[in-house]
């Protein structure tokens, strides 16, 4: 997705060898536009789906997601990384471990809100080493539910994620695939917008 | 709003005496359609104001508050609630007591995202206490901008948020005032749509 790649280029901070800070308009400050041209790409690339649900992860996840249930006209589900005191004792549940920050999180989804008959399209902001989409997965098949694909915002695909949830048979979109960071600047997987 | 306190008598389901489970629509599964209106609603009633920025807390604000920034196109922030290792020091700080969970959390927001020339307007779900609304006024007040309201997707009105806020001369809109819960339903403030 070229206005995407291009505002990486512009906005996108590199720390270290592996982390891509994208403050600017997705994961503290948010450019609700460039959302809305998010959700509807992902809308685009699974329209063959008969989605009935997005399940997305908090907080990042959570704009990108709206958009694409407006296009669709689905529901939205965030997963929860912190049990919260109303959310109850009847839920879906999976341990994602983060590489950036190095902890564990559950992530929990309430057992109402995803049903054994739901096709769900999954989206999240980043996928790098694939524990958060592999979690999002996992509560999905515990509430016996299928999958219609896996939508990213950006990708580093010089991490495993991808590969991890491909050997699955699920099909990974993702709107921004990142080969490397040389030089300190990012460059993209060349010649494919998938 | 009509729709969504057509909505909340649907779907809210009152816990123990003050708490209101809206996890249908905004608080964990999110109704993309009606996170549209809501943000419509808001940059109606703020259209007077030359706003900025929206500045909102992880995670149930920041549906409605990219639907309010698309319609007003200007950037949306998220305070974060814990502060993330890719976030640095560099950050405006509040503390904030939940009444609901029973813990103070600090809401942290990036200093180079809120500079002194803006003009912000803020929204949250919940208006009750005030404690959230005071913190993300707080934060504005560290960084020098000037608030242009504060928009509230459900307020409490039994409980003191309002008054605290008004009392600073800040103007608060809420799209649906709850006057009490009363033999298990929701009742609303009468005549008055604020």
């Amino acid at each position: 997705m070229k206005e995407l790649k291009e505002r990486i280029l512009i906005d996108g901070e590199i720390l270290g060898d592996d982390v891509l800070k994208v403050d600017r308009f997705l994961n503290h400050q948010i450019d609700p536009q460039l959302m809305q041209a998010i959700g509807n790409e992902f809308a685009t690339r699974f329209k063959a789906e008969p989605i009935t649900k997005i399940v997305t992860i908090e907080s990042s996840g959570i704009a990108p997601a709206v958009f694409a249930g407006l296009k669709l006209n689905v529901p939205v589900v965030f997963a929860r990384k912190h049990k919260s005191v109303t959310l109850g004792d009847n839920l879906y549940c999976a341990s994602v471990y983060s590489f950036t920050k190095g902890v564990t999180n559950n992530i929990v989804v309430a057992k109402n809100f995803i049903e054994a008959n739901d096709h769900i399209l999954l989206i999240d902001d980043f996928l790098a080493n694939g524990e958060a989409a592999m979690g999002l997965m996992e509560i999905c098949y515990q509430a016996g539910a299928s999958i219609a694909g896996i939508g990213i915002v950006i990708e580093k695909s010089f991490q495993p994620g991808r590969e991890k949830i491909e050997k699955t048979g699920i099909q990974v979109e993702s709107l921004a695939r990142i080969k490397a960071f040389e030089n300190g600047t990012v460059t993209f997987v060349n010649g494919e917008e998938k």
